[in-house]
C-alpha cells in the first residue's frame, strides 16, 4: 500500500482529530527515521495507519481479538484502550493486505511497547507519543531524549506510562513492564552520564 | 520442624536487627492469621523463616539459583535484594527437611509477590511490609486497611513498591507486576466503597 493509499483511507475512518495527530505522527516518525537510519517508507506507513482501529467499537474490537489466533486474549482482561493496536495491525493485514511485518508489528506494539523492540517499534512508539500536538507533563522532556538516545527516550516515555497507571490504580499490561524493564536501563545510563 | 526449633536457628543466623525485625513480622502474620483465619503454626513458622537468606553472600545466593531446577533463573538478571526469597524456600526444604508447600511459597514470594497469592502467601508478605518496626511514608494507610480488607493492603502495599522502584529507574519483577494487577483491583473497590 502506499502513502498516499494509506493517507485516503485514514482520511476517511479517523474523525479530523485523530487524523491531525496521526498526520504529527508521521511526521515525527519520518524526522526520526531520517536520524536514526531507518526504512522512512516503512515509517511513515506505520504512523500513518498507527490508529486505524482506535474508534472500532468494543464489541468490533473484542471480536477481531477472539477471531485472531496471533492475538493473545488476555489483552481483553485488559482496558480497552490497548485493543486497538493489535486489531490495528490484524485490519490492514486482512483489508490493505499489508504483509510487511515490521510494520504489522510497530503498529500492533504501539500503545504496549514489548521486551526487545525493533527500530521500527520504538520510532512509531516514540512518535506517537512525542507529535507536535502531544500536550501533557513530561512530554518536553521526551521530545528532548529523543534527540540524543531512541532507548532513552523509550524508557522515559514508559516510566511515565507506568507512572501514570499506578498512581491510578490501573493495571499494567505484562508487554509494558517487560519494555520498561528493557529500557529503562538506558535512561539510567543515559542520565548517569549527564 | 518446631517454631522454637525455628527461632534459635534465625536468633544464631541473622543479625541482631534483622533477628528483631522477624519477630515483628511472626507477631504480625500471627494477629493477620487469627483475623483472616488461617493455620496459625505455618503462619508463624513461614514468618519466622522468611528471611534466613538474607545475609548469604551473592556468591551463595547465585550458587543455589542456579542449582536449583525450581527457581527460575532469569531472577538473577534483577536486583540480587529478590535472591534470597526462594534461595530462602529452598535453604529450609534442604536444610530442614520442611516439605510444607504452602510454608515455602509464602517464603519464595514474600519478596516479589506472586498473580495468584494464598491466604499465607499474603500474610506473610504483608506482615513482612507492616511489622511494628517497619517506619517508611504510608506504611500505616497499609496497617490501616490490614485490618480491614487483607487483599485491598496486599494492593497498596505493591502499589507503593512499583511506584517506589519505578522513581528510582528500578527494574520491576514481573511477579510484581501480576501481583500488583490482581491486588490493585480489591484497593479500587475498597477505595470506591468509602
Amino acid at each position: 500500500m502506499r502513502i498516499e493509499e494509506a493517507n485516503e483511507a485514514v482520511k476517511t475512518i479517523l474523525p479530523e482529530k485523530r487524523y491531525r495527530h496521526t498526520l504529527g505522527v508521521v511526521a515525527t516518525a519520518e524526522k526520526l527515521a531520517e536520524q536514526y537510519h531507518a526504512n522512512i517508507e516503512q515509517a511513515k506507513l506505520a504512523a500513518m495507519l498507527h490508529d486505524i482501529a482506535k474508534y472500532f467499537s468494543k464489541e468490533e474490537l473484542s471480536d477481531i481479538i477472539k477471531r485472531r489466533h496471533d492475538i493473545t486474549n488476555d489483552i481483553l482482561t485488559f482496558h480497552h484502550s490497548l485493543w486497538h493496536a493489535p486489531v490495528g495491525a490484524a485490519y490492514i493485514e486482512e483489508e490493505y493486505h499489508i504483509t510487511d511485518k515490521e510494520v504489522l508489528d510497530a503498529i500492533r506494539y504501539h500503545t504496549t511497547g514489548r521486551q526487545n523492540m525493533t527500530l521500527l517499534d520504538k520510532i512509531v512508539f516514540l512518535a506517537d507519543y512525542i507529535e507536535p500536538g502531544r500536550e501533557f507533563p513530561g512530554v518536553d522532556e521526551v521530545r528532548d531524549l529523543a534527540e540524543k538516545n531512541l532507548d532513552a527516550a523509550v524508557g522515559k516515555s514508559l516510566q511515565n506510562t507506568v507512572t501514570f497507571l499506578v498512581e491510578r490504580h490501573q493495571q499494567v499490561y505484562p508487554d509494558t513492564i517487560y519494555a520498561y524493564n528493557t529500557y529503562i536501563k538506558y535512561l539510567r545510563s543515559c542520565l548517569n552520564e549527564q
